[in-house]
């Protein structure tokens, strides 16, 4: 850790473009797998993706398990720990729609 | 915009490890002042902060002023825009607080 403050313990781990997004797919949209992620607006690199699906299970905010032997293959799922980023996200969103112009509002509720 | 989500657009201006640590130190520590930045327990490199202050302005989340002309030295001061970052910046607290082990509850009320 860089220092013992939340806000930068919590930056850490998710402060980034990408893990965020992945976190909102996964609570909002219900993605739990590779090409559902690589499929979103944002068009994920791939090897960002790997990378940052690696990250996050080594950071307990997601948990892999094997759908598919041949060729192996994944589904990501998020723990207690990545759900309850949920409450972040959603001040964001607050925040983006009030300050953002052209944000849309989400059409799911999401209080 | 990478796409016209409100979580996306936030990230596009503050998903990185550090234009939100500055955030957090014009809010609670009240900071203002480069070289009090710059003394943060997790030492921002120069450049990077220089970058994001830059950045910040231009995205129109602080406002800087002179403050002194030999050599020219500017203070920078939160917009309503980046201020009301902070219940964004207050789940973080929440949420590292319960999931990352090590991170102080800070000593100030922050609701």
């Amino acid at each position: 850790m860089r220092s013992p403050c939340p806000i930068c313990a919590a930056l850490d781990l998710v402060g980034d473009k990408w893990s965020l997004l992945i976190v909102r797919d996964m609570i909002w949209l219900g993605k739990t797998r590779y090409n559902q992620f690589t499929d979103s607006p944002e068009h994920i690199p791939t090897n960002i993706l790997a990378d940052r699906l690696k990250r996050m299970e080594r950071f307990g905010l997601i948990q892999s398990k094997p759908y598919q032997d041949n060729p192996p293959r994944h589904e990501y799922h998020l723990t207690d720990k990545g759900l309850e980023l949920r409450p972040v996200l959603i001040e964001m969103i607050h925040w983006a729609n009030k300050h953002i112009p052209g944000t849309i509002t989400p059409p799911v509720p999401i209080d």
